[in-house]
């Protein structure tokens, strides 16, 4: 069915949305230092946009997303990929079943993102996190947080509704970006308020609104934060990234 | 091995180069007017980046392309695409081979250049192309703008070699954009000054460069173009872009 890969490639379990992983391609594209169009990665996509969203199977209403996941890692595997991406922070919530369930590695985006945060702002201790319902709800991040040494706070109930939630869903309908953009330096602001050093653009819808965030607080785009994980573990195959479905 | 898909789905035959290919699945999410993450065209993609160079097979100096593009779009068609998008304007010296040798529908990036051109520039005659030196050898923009009664012209030799093949080479390298954006807009003047009203950035690269050029000429982004014709072509079932593999 397929020839021997001399090299390692990608897999991208997309569309969760399709906007955050065209980005999340053009950023792993730009990040391999690569010198002619032989010498990147190979990739190949699965981006199924009627995977069932994550935040309403999180609180109970709607149908799990975890078939429609692992039908599309199988693919991914069936073309010989190395390992997965999975550009969508909610989507970890099942990130370790799919790991389970198929065999196959798949990157970890939570422990990318909080590495990055610790990395670019020395002495960090307490970073936030701008997420969907669903994200906040599994407290991925806070256990992420843990085994790291960060302590991760969210922003309140109330902001997440107004301003979170709200510019999420704003991007993901193809809304002007501008009030969305200004939502997401509210949100920023009242989690430097509550004590945070640094943020993480922990959807990957808000790194396409966080332009003003940015000026709030350091901000760490988990998208990017990704596609830097997923180049340091094909680029240089010594560099293992541990995969989350290994450690779990 | 594949559930019945309720939607049209594109396939995308990717990576010559990657970041063209990134930038043509933005632009298709782009031109989508879908309302949520769920209302989006699934896409599966195989961007295979070892294919070998179009333009060199073509000039007879490396090995032919056919062999990799057939195999990604035997692996496209497994996933059940309803079309194939090529977005590499070289690569389609070969899509009529590759169309005929799958039975898959591929669209016609270089027809759907051609006509955006001719809608975009009322009483369009003549139209000049930036292009790779393999596209320019197949003439296809030649023979497509005779279909469409548009008079197409090239770039001389020398301006070829020293600014267009240059450009081509730096953003496949990943080099700083300043100088082959001025390269660019220096080949745009040649072809005004051929006559041209208006010109095709018929390389999958030099959208990513041609922000000078377009001061000098109306620019058509062939990769916009291609993506403008997927949505056509998928949204709107009705509405049938006509495949080059059956033309041809």
């Amino acid at each position: 069915m397929r020839r021997p890969r001399p090299r390692p490639s990608l897999g991208i379990l997309g569309g969760m949305g399709p906007s955050a992983t065209a980005d999340f391609y053009r950023r792993f594209v730009e990040r391999t230092p690569a010198g002619s169009d032989q010498a990147h990665l190979p990739v190949v996509m699965w981006a199924d946009t009627a995977v069932p969203d994550r935040t309403e199977a999180l609180l109970g209403q709607g149908p799990s997303p975890l078939p429609a996941l692992v039908e599309g890692a199988r693919w991914l595997q069936r073309a010989g990929v190395s390992c997965i991406a999975v550009p969508c922070n909610t989507a970890h919530a099942y990130v370790e079943q799919l790991s389970k369930a198929t065999g196959t590695e798949v990157l970890d985006m939570i422990g990318a993102a909080l590495e990055a945060a610790a990395r670019r702002t020395p002495g960090l201790e307490r970073v936030g996190v701008l997420a969907t319902r669903g994200t906040r709800l599994t407290g991925l991040y806070e256990r992420a947080g843990v085994r790291l040494g960060l302590d991760v706070v969210q922003v309140t109930d109330g902001v997440q509704e107004r301003y979170v939630d709200a510019a999420i869903r704003a991007v993901k309908g193809g809304a002007d970006p501008a009030a969305p953009e200004r939502w997401i330096a509210t949100a920023a602001e009242s989690l430097k308020e509550q004590g945070a050093q640094a943020a993480i653009a922990a959807c990957t819808e808000i790194p396409l609104i966080s332009g003003a965030a940015a000026r709030v607080l350091p901000l760490v785009d988990s998208t990017d934060a990704l596609a830097e994980a997923a180049v340091a573990r094909l680029w240089q195959p010594a560099q293992v990234v541990r995969a989350r479905g290994r450690r779990g």
